[in-house]
């Protein structure tokens, strides 16, 4: 005989159209997720569409940026979708938080080095938590985690220093999206082969060729606690924002 | 002429659904296994499943997670498959040891690398016997043994504290399954090469492209003492639990 | 209800005939981009032509050249389209800057080699700032990036290095061009896999063996901003410049 | 005009069925063989055929293990083809040797570590003679030579030092078989790709895709002094042994 | 509108029968090409038809080889092609030059490598410059390159070397040919991947698999200043020199 | 108009039966040339060949053995085609030499390391001088070479190391073939890749499978001075010796 209990998951919506139904809803609520591609598949504008979709349903988000300017991205998003994140942003709904990396100058011994993993982690949590905390956030993005884990060259290190980073975020009560970049000839899910393993799903965007075109496609790889679609759904990105384009409609 | 004795090999039940008839009756009584996987093939649930299943026949059983919380397990299997496992754990039926890494912050010459690998292994181990004893167990699982890899660089003293591993843990008369995860582009059976040569079994799950939909597969790739299947079977994960489907049924 | 804003997007002729057309109307203004190619894919004839048709608009232009000679540069282009650039040059509306590498003999630390870094970066920004204001430049290429790629042998500090001179770029008010060469066996986007995270397009020149012929082909790989062409375009060197062949005339 | 000489080249039983006719009749007398395979191809099962097979005729075999128990060995063997090894081992037709490795705590210089490799080789080798001349043996098996490969990082050594095993097997007049573990996705011989060089024949064993089955196969893949099949063999693991397939029973 | 002026390309012919009209002509004066290829491709006697072709038409050459010896070049030619390079040389049409390398002996720090590395490639320009001086050459060969590249380990101080050795024979106004050898499994252009950058012109010499028999194959994968043949033509070595199959020929 | 001389190049027998025809009448005089192949592929029979072949025709040859004993070799070769050896080392047609490596103790610097490369090359070749002068050699084989390419670790110590042990070997005037493992998954043309590039002539044995079966066959990979086939031939190992098989036979 089963013991059976009520295990409910809330669910926040993905701002993709057509994606919820596929993972039962959409994001879990709390869960620490992973959208990985190569250059040019659309992360930032996937990831974007998460915070601007709760916004829009008064949901704070926050939007951490770790190598393009805030200015490019609010251009980049509303040149492709004419959302205006700035009056967002006036509207206290949508934050952003620039966490620019710099050139070490000091030569470091091992023990130097962990201790920097720590120091970065750590501020990396910090400022991240101040800004969450600071705008009632509900949604957190970080664009991108490749030059976090280029800069940790350990893979031990690497994998337990992202495990912290992850825990800190499940203990904010956010939901939230890392991005993560492939090198264009590989099949990894991401640039070192590690974020993958401390995350609560990961959905895979990809530009594939298709006899004498490219185009885009979306996977959900993997998903904690849902029974997801294993499809492999082609993607639009259209000036309404982006789009699964339903299989038995291109058949 | 050959001279016959009798052998008596004891069987554990998999828990998973259609799978212990492919093994002969399932798992060998006091042998390690490894239940192989890219990330988000089902590993964490395979091996819960024969916790979850032994304590359902009343025998006490041990999770070892490395990397995850147990609030996040325990979160995971109840959304998955509706298993109460807090009540189970209540009547002293599943026990859950969390072991996390911490980031060494000590530089460290050879000797003392090779000190703290004896030390480690030999810790881990204490830990695990201690829970082993405290719950009177017959089953336990390691999830996942990918960070024990990853700290050992050298391929050789990698593969010899494993052995010392796997001894210890058959000294101790229980049934364990160990999970590896494997990086996604590769066609190894665990991260580093190594955990595959000093186990009893190995049990690979994979997640594979089949025209545009991705299956989840299963492999009994080695089984001592056993006249195991060499199928590829399809799997499903349902609210059921997992369920090996019957290739004549999908034929 | 989403808020619409308008954005608008300022567009530069790319001097490729029909490719303009694929790219809704040329390179965004103010972007800094990639043209990535294997040795031999016309680099130097597409991003001089985005030079040449801008200078023949009255818009000047910098060309930085870091591994050929100037007047190598002038006479290849000269042969091959007849482009007086000597011409274009007194008229001010084209100018050249030539940054040669030279062999660093002194032993370097970490240290020093980070110092040498930030100082490699700045002065070369610095030269090409000067170039630019001199020639009060709308339009820059810096043909090639592969010796700055090699030059940073840490993969993390090439990548901050060069977002710190692409946003030197940007805050210039040029549109740039950066070319960079992809080793003959590889799939990847630049010769260390690095730049292409810096840039807002990307365009991909390729030379693909035909049954027994080699094709010259063109692939929009990324363009921010700008809903693109996502088809593997042929493309034909001509005595009048570089042509992107209209597929529905080869079919 | 040839000289002809006779060269008599006794042959000892595989006691693998249908394996013999072959290899013209056998294992040749005093060589020393490698049995390569990937984990769970049935390299232990194999090899003790050929220990066993010698015992039932009444010649002393030696069994060596590297990295399992005796016991394990021995149950293993036992639950698979019903033989009672520890009956044997009584009637000193069976011996076995475990050779245990241990971690070096000691930091070593390339000289220590050299003579090390020395010593390793000689006492390896010590312990192997002198089992063989207490049981008078004519048939040995090492079980695994993986850890001995992986112990020796360079190439050079590794090789030399082989070379140095393999004399001393031969100067003691027992026909050997070497077991040697190949990584999953590889299509090597050994784990270091070196012990292949230093045997006088190579019986490939594997485990590979037909469809949505996985089927064991034999090569033999080199035979001094023989004119061996050069076919792909089917085998069969069953309780009365392994098996070769005719193949014209299978088509 | 288009300023158009006159760029007169002068050409040099290649010795290699059917090839100067791929070429528009044959080699730029004054450039500098590679001719690259696996082992057994005809490097040496494609770049000899080159000088032989050019003393014929009373143009001197040098011919510098950096691993065989002059005797044995002059054979192989004599013996291939009965061309008589001992009686070319008596008319000083044709020089040779060996620069042999010898195993440097002392232990060298960076910057003494560094400082080695300007020595060696400076001598070696210095020896070829007074060997083209001597003979007045026109035209000169270096076979091969492949050492050169394999004595300096850093990639990015590779390239610069052989930027300085290209740019300082062309202050010398030779046309000069630079031959250079690819590994067997190899798709690259050359072994280090390094001298294609830094050349005028690539022709590749390849020997490729087709059915049961390999053929000689020449593409012309790259040449500045010239609309070249981009097809794979069949090659046959003849006692009457090289010649390139027409293809329409074959078919 | 040509200037024809006459380049007389004598040949030597290969012992392969057929194999002679397809390159001009068998092995240049003088000429030092590689048999490459994998693992069991035939190469000491191969070389043996041609010492026998020789020593029928009264000239005296030297087999240089790296890697086996002398005895195994004569007996291997005495088992396989018969051949009595020691029959023919006792006309003094047949001399064997036996260089065996030893286990280097002493830790040694870069300086060291490049003296004993030295060294050991200088003394290998003197070691086959003597046995070349003292039996009036004609014939010689080194088998193997991979020993030798295994010791220097630096690719170009390497090459001009191998390019010193060949020239020595010229002016001893012998014609001499060196043999040469690959590993088994490569397409290389010897183990390291290097030595390929100093031989006249390749020969490369290989061992591929064919539906269920594994062929033998013969490639000549490069031959200088000789207008050789191109085929890929298969090859059989009989009691009378090694046989091309005539391609028109088996279609």
């Amino acid at each position: 005989m089963y013991i059976m209990v009520d295990f409910r998951v809330d669910r926040l919506t993905t701002g993709i159209k057509g994606l919820d139904k596929y993972m039962k809803g959409g994001w879990v609520k709390g869960s620490v997720n992973l959208v990985s591609g190569k250059t040019g598949t659309g992360k930032t504008a996937f990831s974007m569409s998460f915070i601007y979709s709760g916004a829009q349903e008064g949901e704070p988000g926050v939007y951490v940026t770790t190598e393009e300017g805030i200015e490019d991205v609010k251009a980049d998003i509303g040149s492709m979708f004419g959302w205006d994140l700035s009056a967002m942003e006036k509207k206290r709904l949508v934050s952003f938080l620039s966490i620019r990396p710099t050139l070490p100058t000091k030569t470091m011994t091992t023990d130097q080095i962990n201790q920097i993993i720590k120091i970065y982690v750590f501020n990396l949590t910090a400022k991240i938590e101040d800004a969450i905390k600071a705008a009632r956030a509900q949604r957190v993005v970080i664009d991108s985690m490749s030059l976090i884990e280029m800069f940790i060259k350990d893979e031990y290190f690497a994998k337990v220093a992202l495990m912290q980073l992850v825990e800190k975020l499940k203990t904010l009560n956010v939901t939230a999206l890392l991005t993560g970049t492939v090198p264009e000839a590989s099949e990894a899910l991401s640039g070192r082969g590690i974020i993958e393993y401390v995350v609560d799903s990961i959905v895979k965007l990809d530009f594939i060729p298709v006899t004498e075109e490219f185009k885009r496609t979306l996977l959900i790889r993997k998903m904690r606690r849902t029974d997801h679609s294993t499809l492999v759904h082609p993607l639009d990105i259209t000036k309404d924002g982006i789009r699964i384009i339903d299989i038995k409609d291109i058949k």
